[in-house]
């Protein structure tokens, strides 16, 4: 019987790929995506398909209102989505859509999950390159969850240890693309951006979508992202 | 101005003594109290109710089904508490009452509302000498939070030092009884019970319960639960 994995699937390109990751590595991969309280239904569809795609094994929803804390461009629906330049960003700090603690908070209903499950691997789409600027992307952080889970669960205290998987942590996103590509993912599936409309087509001008459109065009890949 | 504080309260004993050392260690107290799937609203009845009397700065509730991941008696309709004495405890194993990665959950909340408040301290009422069983309450999950803590955040990136204090952990039931006491909390504010009725009344016979009873008797404190 393939062991199982947790994934991640938020809806966009990185989770997708690091999901397939799981599969191609052999695991029977059981989703997760987590409402958070970002602005959009766009990316929760597309989750939703991105998990029929892959033919994960179950897809599980789970709602957390992070929004009410505040402390995010991207889950105040009062604070702007930066456009064209992030002045946080660009200077090395902190982009405003940073949500507080967010890759902690899903980590931790990933691992709760697994647990439930009896999965051992969790597998997040986590990229250190193009998302600098989140304390929580990082190698450092990725290594200080993994220690966690393994004094916070009851199958670590037994001796099974938990991993966590980010394959996609030191990749550039047309590394991420050329990857998504030969793995076969239809990429269409995913979205990216931070501030689509209503119809879920992207604005083609945030961080997201920039970093995006640039993945496909150094990978060389037709972009099949919809843009409004 | 005083510092600020996230205080996770349950509507628990514990929880509140932790909330109340906050207080009496001058910090302004924000409640967080996560519905993560328990049976029953009278412990998050309680938990407004010790709010109001601690005069908290605010309480926010948020709801995370940790229930439909499965994996724990507390959070299944289906599964039986555990009476008069649960075996696998007893044993030195892993209670029934056991949620997956629960405080990992809760302690993950609380950063994030703490990241987006300005907090940098988190309060929590875990016990390591009656919950011996449960890998998430004990001292090695407590630094291994911690440490995360400060790789995780904006805050810690930039410098700043997240604290988590579980000035319980090393306690006997007794002895929280003996300092809610001693701190002037209304403790029959507070729910133990995992089992109450639709009055909010307490079984009495669940691990929770005796430990709480128990408390109570050795402290020479006298018990103001109301059991049916």
């Amino acid at each position: 019987m393939a062991r199982r994995a947790v994934a991640l699937l938020s809806g966009g390109l990185d989770s997708a790929v690091a999901a397939a990751e799981a599969r191609a590595a052999g695991f029977e991969v059981h989703a997760l995506t987590v409402l958070y309280g970002q602005r959009h239904a766009a990316e929760v569809e597309a989750a939703r398909a991105v998990a029929r795609h892959l033919r994960c094994a179950s897809h599980r929803e789970v709602a957390v209102d992070l929004g009410s804390f505040g402390g995010s461009a991207l889950t105040d629906p009062a604070a702007p989505i930066p456009r064209d330049r992030d002045e946080a960003a660009m200077a090395g700090g902190i982009p405003a859509t940073y949500v507080p603690a967010r890759n902690t908070v899903l980590l931790s209903l990933a691992l709760s999950l697994a647990e439930a499950i009896g999965a051992r691997d969790l597998f997040l789409g986590v990229n250190a390159v193009d998302y600098s600027g989140y304390p929580d992307c990082r190698p450092a952080f990725l290594e200080a969850f993994e220690r966690l889970a393994r004094v916070a669960t009851k199958a670590g205290v037994e001796g099974e240890e938990f991993r966590l998987h980010a394959p996609l942590v030191r990749l550039s996103k047309a590394d991420i693309v050329r990857r998504g590509a030969a793995l076969g993912i239809d990429l269409s599936l995913t979205r990216s951006c931070y501030d689509p409309d209503a119809a879920g087509r992207a604005c083609g001008r945030c961080d997201s979508c920039r970093i995006r459109a640039r993945g496909f065009r150094e990978a060389g890949v037709p972009d099949p992202t919809v843009y409004r």
